[in-house]
C-alpha cells in the first residue's frame, strides 16, 4: 500500500513526516521553520519543497506516495480546499487555495484538514483512542482546539467546523474569548489563560515558587514554568492547575452528557502539566456528570504526543484520496 | 410493509398508535390515563390492553405489526431492555425488565427507546429535521430532555445516555439542578424555572398581567398563563421568555460548536409560547457562536407535536427489531 505525507502547518514550525497508515508508524521525518513572515506563497513553496526533500530523503518514489495530507490551524473550506482564516499565522491567509496550489507544485493529490481535527484523528486511529468509537480530544495550547469522533467517523459538521470544544460556554457571563463569545472554555484554561493567573500571583505579591522560578521576570512566566513550581510543591501553582483542570472538567462533562465519549484525550503543549492537569479534570467529569455512566469514560493525556497530528492527517489523506 | 406500535409512557397519559412507518402516518390512536400509583406491574398490564386493544380498533391482526416501541422518560439499559430509574413516574421502576415484559404479554417483539429521543428520531424521520443528517432536539417541559442525530444516526452513546442536552452547565457557579450537577439549562429553563421567575415577580409585587391572569393565586402561575401575559404586552412576562430562551440559546450555541447541527429543534409543552421563546433563542445563538457558519444552523418549532414520540419510537422499532 503506499505511503502518504501528513504535514502540521504550525505557526512556528512546519512538520512533516511519511507515514505507513496500516501502522501508523512514522518512515521518515523532518521539520523546518514556517516563517509565516514571508507570506502565505512564501511558505507554500517552502511546504512544497520540504515534502519533496522528504520523499527523497526517504528513498522513495513520487508515485509511491498516494498523497499529502496537511493540517491547518484555522478555519477551512474543505469544500473547495482553501484557507479562509489562520488567526496565528502572521501574514494574511483570505481564501487562499492552498490545496490546489499544493498539488500543482507536488504533483501530488493534497487534502486538508484542521489541525485539531488532525490530531483526534491519529489518536483515534492510533493513540490513546484506538478501538474506542466516540471520542473527543482538547488539545490546549495558545487556544484550545478540539474534535469529535462519533461512531467510527471524524465529525466534520458543516464544512469541517464541528468539534471546537474550546468555544463552549461554561459560563454565560464569563470573560471575554479570543472568538468574540464570552465565557469559553479558552477564556478560563488555555495557556496564556494559565499564564496569566501565574502573573496575576506574582504581581499580588502572594508567596510563591512562581516569583523565585521566574526571577521575578514577569516575560519568563509560562504554563511549564507554573507547572514546575507545582510540581515543587508550591500551593499557589497548584490551585492553578486545579482551577484550570475544573474549567476543562466542565466542559468534558459537558461533551459527556451530549455524545458520550468513551475516552477523553487531553493533547497539546499545556498537557504536559500531566495529572496536575489530568486529575482536576476527572475529578470535576465524576462530580458532574449525573444522567450517564460516567464511570465508562476515561480521561487520558495524548498518546501520541506530536506526532498525531502528521500521523492523523496523512491517515485522513489516505481515506479521502 | 408491516406497521410498528409507538407509544409514549408518560407521568400522566399513555399514548399509543399505530404508525406507518414508510410514511409517518398514525392510522390509529388510543390515549389512557397512566395510573403510575398503582405500581410498574399494573401500568404494564395497562400498557399491553392498551396495544391489543389498539390493534383490534384498527381492524387489524397482530401478524401484521412488526413490533412495539416504547419511549420511555428515564434512564434505560437498552442492551437489557430494563427500566433503570424513571424520576418522574410515581412507583418505584427500579431494574424491571420492562421490553420482556411486554413481549411476553403482547407476543410482539418489543424495544425501549428514552422518550426524548423518540421526539428526535420522530422529527428527524419526518418531522422538523427530515433532510438533514445532523440534527439536535431540546425537549423543555418539566425537565429539559435532548437528543441528536449525527451522521444520520441517532446518537446513543452509552447505553443510550446521549444527547442529555438539558443537563449542560451553561454558568459552573449556577444552582443547583435537579440532577445534583449545578448550573445545567434545565435549572434555567425547564417549565419549572420559568414558572419560579412568574412566582418571584408577583411575589415581589411587581406591576404584571401575570398577577391579573392568575387572580392573585400563585398556584395557577404556569409557562402558558406567562405566555398569555407576554402576548398581551406584558414587559415583566416577556422578560422571563427572553431570559429563558437566552439560556436556552447558550446551550444551543454550545451544540452549534461540538456537533454542528443543520436544526435544532425546540419541542415540548413550553414550546408553545412560539417566538416569545424561539426569537431568543435564534438571536444568542447568532450572537454567540463566531467559530462555525451559524447562519446554517436554523432554531425550528417542533413539527409533529404530540405525535413526535409515538412516530419516532415506532420507526426507531422498525429499525431496530
Amino acid at each position: 500500500m503506499k505511503k502518504y505525507v501528513g504535514c502540521d502547518l504550525g505557526g512556528t514550525n512546519l512538520r512533516a513526516a511519511i507515514v505507513d497508515v496500516e501502522t501508523g508508524q512514522v518512515l521518515e521525518q523532518m521539520n523546518i521553520p514556517t516563517l509565516a513572515r514571508e507570506g502565505h506563497a512564501a511558505v507554500m513553496k517552502r511546504m512544497a519543497d520540504l515534502f519533496l526533500q522528504l520523499i527523497q530523503s526517504a528513498g522513495m518514489q513520487k508515485d509511491e506516495i498516494g498523497g499529502i495530507g496537511i493540517g491547518v490551524p484555522g478555519v477551512l473550506d474543505l469544500e473547495k480546499g482553501d484557507v479562509l482564516f489562520l488567526p496565528n499565522l502572521s501574514g494574511t491567509w483570505p481564501h487562499v487555495p492552498l490545496q490546489a496550489t499544493m498539488e500543482k507544485l507536488t504533483g501530488l493529490p493534497t487534502t486538508l484538514l484542521n489541525d485539531v481535527r488532525a490530531i483526534t484523528n491519529g489518536e483515534w486511529c492510533f493513540g490513546a483512542g484506538r478501538d474506542f468509537d466516540t471520542v473527543a480530544v482538547f488539545a490546549i495550547g495558545t487556544g484550545i482546539g478540539g474534535g469529535l469522533v462519533i461512531n467510527g467517523q471524524l465529525q466534520l459538521g458543516i464544512g469541517g467546523t464541528a468539534g471546537e470544544l474550546g468555544h463552549m460556554t461554561i459560563d454565560f457571563n464569563g470573560p471575554r474569548c479570543g472568538c468574540g463569545n464570552y465565557g469559553c472554555v479558552e477564556a478560563y484554561a488555555s495557556g496564556p489563560a494559565i499564564t496569566a493567573m501565574g502573573l496575576k500571583a506574582v504581581t499580588q505579591g502572594l508567596t510563591t515558587k512562581i516569583a523565585v522560578l521566574c526571577e521575578n521576570d514577569l516575560n519568563r512566566i509560562t504554563p511549564e514554568l507554573i507547572a514546575r513550581a507545582a510540581q515543587d510543591g508550591d500551593e499557589i501553582a497548584k490551585d492553578i492547575y486545579e482551577r484550570a483542570g475544573f474549567y476543562l472538567g466542565i466542559a468534558a462533562a459537558n461533551v459527556c452528557v451530549t455524545v458520550g465519549p468513551r475516552r477523553i484525550i487531553i493533547a497539546g503543549g499545556v498537557s504536559q502539566a500531566g495529572g496536575l492537569l489530568l486529575d482536576p479534570i476527572r475529578r470535576t467529569v465524576r462530580e458532574r456528570v449525573t444522567v450517564m455512566p460516567v464511570e465508562q469514560v476515561e480521561v487520558l493525556p495524548s498518546q501520541l504526543g506530536n506526532n498525531a497530528g502528521v500521523i492523523g492527517v496523512a491517515c485522513w489523506a489516505a481515506k479521502q484520496l
